[in-house]
């Protein structure tokens, strides 16, 4: 009956993610498997394939939506706003999965991925794939080439360093802060120059 | 004869490079073999494995100098130079391999790369491995974090945006004017905002 309630419930894929994460940290990333994490969130392996199509996905089922939810922000600022700018309200955007609440599962998840090297390139990839569709939504809102590509490129580097401090262990700050403290910093470099 | 001097010879890296990109533009990478190559560089297998560990190599054997000629150029900037400005002499100083003879190899290079997901992925590391070399580099000039991270993130964002410029078929401008156009736009972009 708890299986039937959770396998639909909304809280099915945060219990598989809290296992998988645990199991990860624990054992390693390779050595943990399928039926170890269904049966550590008390779920059935048939309901772990409902949501999530292999373990690797666990850790980055919510890298879609994220890109999505930064070019959405990009998308959103206002039409005379600068290339760099808009990139700005993308990236700040992302602070509606970057609460003050996901800073743990965040800090955990970097610390698995760092130490297994197929999920550091599956991660690199992603940042990638991050760096296209910003520079997409760019040149959709008019910014020629190169200054898309730049803008996009230079906006993934601030986002590595905003996730970087966003995620130590002794951080209270905002992700909207640490994005708009790395810009800042960015804009300093580049002027000092 | 003409073996036994070519296996010595400074030309058979060269010879086997050439083969090998042919062969990858003509046939694809995964189904080219070892043998096929040396068959088609007028050498033995036993000698391609002299020069190279894999096929795969053969495209990557390059990056590890272009990573040791950019982080020396960083390290040979004037110790009074901005983070930034010791960034644009590593990138420039790659114009030591960047030269107008190579670009068509670059060309064909890059069209193999994009046309495989395993080269794809292996190219995104070498350039996160350059972005993390770059930043151990101003680290210890002195450079503090996370300005050290900012830089080198936004500078291979420049290289690859300068890259992309430097092999275009019309393109007939050096590598160091390409690298400084982009490093210009850069700032012009982050001063607009």
């Amino acid at each position: 009956m708890i299986e039937a309630m959770a396998r639909w419930g909304p809280d099915a894929t945060g219990r598989l993610q809290a296992a998988a994460l645990g199991l990860y940290a624990k054992q390693g990333f390779e050595e943990t498997t399928v039926a170890e994490i269904a049966a550590r969130a008390g779920l059935t392996e048939r309901t772990f394939f409902r949501h999530f199509a292999d373990k690797r996905e666990v850790l980055f089922a919510g890298s879609e939506r994220l890109e999505q939810i930064i070019v959405g922000g990009v998308a959103a600022a206002p039409a005379a706003a600068q290339p760099f700018e808009a990139l700005a309200a993308g990236l700040r955007a992302a602070a509606a999965v970057f609460t003050p609440e996901r800073r743990d599962y965040a800090r955990q998840r970097r610390a698995i991925i760092a130490a297994n090297a197929e999920l550091r390139e599956r991660e690199l990839i992603k940042l990638f794939s991050l760096a296209s569709a910003i520079a997409t939504q760019l040149r959709s809102r008019g910014v020629p080439d190169p200054a898309a590509g730049l803008t996009a490129e230079a906006g993934v580097g601030v986002f590595r360093v905003a996730f970087d401090r966003w995620i130590e262990k002794k951080n209270e700050r905002d992700w909207s802060v640490l994005v708009d403290e790395s810009l800042a910093e960015l804009k300093e470099i580049i002027a000092a120059a």
